[in-house]
């Protein structure tokens, strides 16, 4: 695939010299005093989701030469590709194709099949959703990675829309300690089961899929039973049927897994808000495909957010970014950008397979507003590095409590009033000095209590967070992920970085369970022995 | 306070030479194929806690200069200052005594104090946890950041040892969606609300316990039952009985928030697990305590923790670290890390009060193993940029499942294994190259499923994930922030960086709720007036 990656271009170039002039010394608070039009001019407004890019360091003349760098880097060519459906996903010849899991029926890709196990999806989850009927009350998932991450993030912050009469239970870890708990409170009578692997293979999911069927048929339920409280989300369907599963929602090889909560493995939440909330969540998600496919570059907000990520991370070099939803039911979110953001673009070869000369993605990282105030924020004010925030904050919550939500607004507005705004040195002089030990001088606390400001952040604002919105808000950070993978030059939907440590795995595991193996440590690394010897000691 | 920062000591010259000899180009694969004597040279072993540091880019004479480096900045005197209950906290004029609160009865600081308030504390847990007599089957705990963090991190630690009858909730975040699903699965007559705040002030916990009270109020309890089913960690008495709340536990003002769940705050700990548990888990804490205050510094688990570091941080230039705790009940320690970690060296000036010309804190960051592995672990394995990681594992499961227990120690070795090893692209030529695109060459694919390796890791083993080794994890984690804190010459235990984003809050709130000023954006930079208008249109 022809690509142009954003260091070879000339805007790069013109960057590199208006970073000098212009970007290593930005002052926020300058550019705020200088430009009444700041605000306006930094706002955008996208389908559900209105952005203030505002207290970012950039000007008029940055953002210019970002939107010609995404041009030159050949963006809208690449974007389109995918939208057609052409095999963008080089290193496994694959399609690239969520998009269409959320088109109107007849407009997409695929969309006999796409709408086809939907109809049929969202059947089978409205009828889990008929209590009295189904009989169930619980929904445990088990997946990993993509297969859990989705669904674990939009439960909760559905909660406001999920059935009343049903809990779900998300099982991914390998580790036994997590689906021990939440067995320990089920009967297996009103239990349903989703197994989530495309392939029926994934070795967590198959490991913790054994020990629930295990449990079932131990805790009353018999084999029979097994077909009406468990189903996959999954196309190996032999595999299943070996499993005693006979309900299966599949999908296809042009959905990545952490693109796929709008495919069957969305299920756990179909069955949480039903029907016709997840088809919302679809259509929100929709409208931000179309925002993304046809606003232009420099109004186009994923597209935008993506550039801002390159500028911070190969020019001001910033190496993390901060994630703070000022709502808790987005407590998840940021677990969920970890893997969109960091499996997609956490390489270091471009799409010929040339290793990069430059940043690609940085972490991502956070905890919902107003905790993280309490907890790290700290570092955020006065630490030694820069990190970007990002606050996402809901105008209409969908409780009653409107003194605790005037409240949370006041606190997110105020965070990132306070890393734009800072406080000096001789503004701390000038307050009351606060009760403190009496060996330090007046300057030296107020040195304690001066903060740098002019520290970067986004703020996106939702009216409220309908499924609509949210499905908008996950498909923003799609593409802007997409975006800044394609600048990049990184094929942004292949994950071969997770095999190594697999393989190794498999050869370790017999060493830890086999007892003609226990504790065998040749052929390995030193360390890797004598972790294994300690692990094992005592055990044959 | 005399104290001596790192950077300007003998040692740390040495150590920027040793750097550019030694360190730069260290290659973990030909250390170990150097020197048999490796892992035995850099494991240790610290109460409960077994450590393998060789997986790190340091070798002896690093180690030794580090050491000596420590002994410079005189971190023994500081150690031994803080234990003996010294004003440390110099800009609060505060001792630093959360060891007293574990020291066995009769040896620390204060005995008769804190075995006073912990004996009654523990009085109540248990009585609250005889069921049948107490009537309560839920605890809510509200509270934030040091008074949240704690508890809700060690309760699900130790969920085996939990109380089958008892649910902990914790409520934290001022936003209204945290406590709003929480109140819905309750009744006030089996429910117990402790409202955690030194103060009684905090406003995030004030507002929680309003909403609280007013819920129980609603839903059948009486004023005079208010007493019965609310209780305060908090030394506020007045507030707390003009609140209805006449049992209280309190603590010092030489126990800051994030070292606190060894006191009073530990409240939901103590329901969780009981008295003979929590007294356990304190003692592993002493046990950490003494180990870092009588261990020659060369040997010393957390001193040597908190070189590393600094030798990542300031020297590599590292600018996070990864936690990966290989059992899901500590899924919570990455959250609790950061606020240890964050808020306690996320500072850019001194003790003096002189800006620090070096980098203080890392980022940390993470997700349980093997979930991680299925997210974000792609970039840690191939991404542009080194994160050391830190393995956590323990050898014996509290669960039947062997199986599972083999393979999430085989994912945990192998982690660390193939972030050293790596894969040269000749290995992955050789390979049979996966079915993938036709388009490209079979060099580029191994490019992709090239890993660079050499990327180091600190693996920590503990026998069992009881109360006590738990305790002695936390400690070990304080003791080495402690450790980095005094190298960088910071004041771990203050947090002014928090105070200008609440006086900015509190002058903001009324611009939200007051009817009089709602929107009002006067005197306000562009951005946070925008934004105000933005989220108050139409609420006039």
């Amino acid at each position: 695939m022809d690509f142009k990656r954003c260091d070879q271009t000339v805007a790069w170039t013109a960057l590199q010299g208006h970073f000098e002039a212009h970007g290593r010394d930005f002052d926020l608070r300058e550019q705020f005093a200088r430009d009444p039009q700041r605000f306006a001019q930094f706002t955008l407004a996208a389908p559900e989701v209105f952005a203030d890019l505002s207290k970012n360091r950039w000007d008029v003349a940055t953002r210019r030469l970002l939107t010609e760098l995404a041009r030159e880097c050949g963006l809208e060519a690449r974007r389109d590709a995918m939208f057609a459906g052409e095999p963008i996903n080089t290193t496994e010849g694959r399609a690239v194709l969520h998009t269409a899991l959320r088109a109107p029926r007849g407009q997409g890709l695929f969309s006999d099949e796409v709408h086809g196990v939907l109809d049929r999806m969202l059947a089978f989850a409205d009828s889990v959703r008929d209590i009295a009927a189904s009989g169930i009350r619980h929904v445990v998932n088990i997946g990993i990675g993509g297969s859990d991450l989705g669904p674990q993030m939009v439960v909760p912050a559905l909660d406001a829309y999920a059935h009343p009469g049903i809990t779900l239970h998300f099982v991914s870890n390998v580790d036994g300690h997590d689906i021990t708990p939440v067995l320990r409170r089920l009967q297996p009578s009103e239990t349903l089961f989703i197994i989530a692997s495309k392939t029926f293979t994934t070795q967590e999911t198959m490991a913790n899929a054994a020990v629930a069927r295990d449990w079932f048929l131990a805790h009353g339920g018999d084999e029979a039973a097994i077909a009406s409280h468990f189903v996959g989300a999954t196309t190996n369907l032999a595999a299943a049927a070996a499993f005693g599963i006979h309900t299966t929602f599949g999908f296809w090889d042009w959905v990545g897994g952490r693109y796929s909560l709008w495919s069957a493995i969305g299920l756990p939440i179909a069955i949480a808000i039903g029907s016709d909330h997840f088809r919302a969540l679809l259509a929100g998600a929709h409208a931000m495909d179309q925002h993304f496919a046809t606003t232009p570059l420099h109004d186009n907000l994923p597209v935008q957010l993506g550039l801002l990520d390159v500028w911070y991370r190969n020019f001001h070099r910033f190496t993390s970014r901060s994630v703070a939803p000022y709502h808790q039911g987005l407590k998840r979110l940021p677990a969920y950008l970890q893997q969109l953001e960091m499996e997609s673009n956490g390489k270091q070869v471009d799409l010929a397979g040339e290793r990069l000369p430059i940043g690609s993605s940085p972490v991502v990282w956070g905890e919902p507003g107003t905790n993280g105030q309490h907890a790290y924020f700290q570092m955020l004010h006065q630490g030694t590095d820069v990190i970007p925030v990002e606050f996402i904050a809901v105008k209409h919550p969908t409780h009653p409590h409107t003194g605790l939500q005037a409240k949370a607004l006041a606190n997110c507005l105020a965070q990132s009033q306070a890393l734009m705004l800072g406080k000096t040195t001789e503004a701390a002089l000038a307050e009351r000095a606060p009760t403190a030990s009496a060996t330090l001088g007046k300057l030296t606390l107020a040195r304690h209590r001066t903060f740098p400001g002019n520290r970067p952040s986004t703020t996106l604002l939702l009216e409220r967070l309908t499924p609509s919105a949210l499905g908008a808000l996950i498909a923003l950070y799609e593409h802007r992920v997409f975006t800044s993978g394609v600048l990049w030059g990184i094929n942004s939907f292949d994950q071969w970085g997770v095999e190594l440590g697999k393989a190794l795995a498999s050869e370790l595991l017999p060493r830890l369970s086999d007892p003609a193996r226990l504790g065998d440590g040749s052929g390995l690394d030193a360390s890797t022995a004598g972790l294994l010897a300690w692990l094992t000691a005592g055990a044959a």
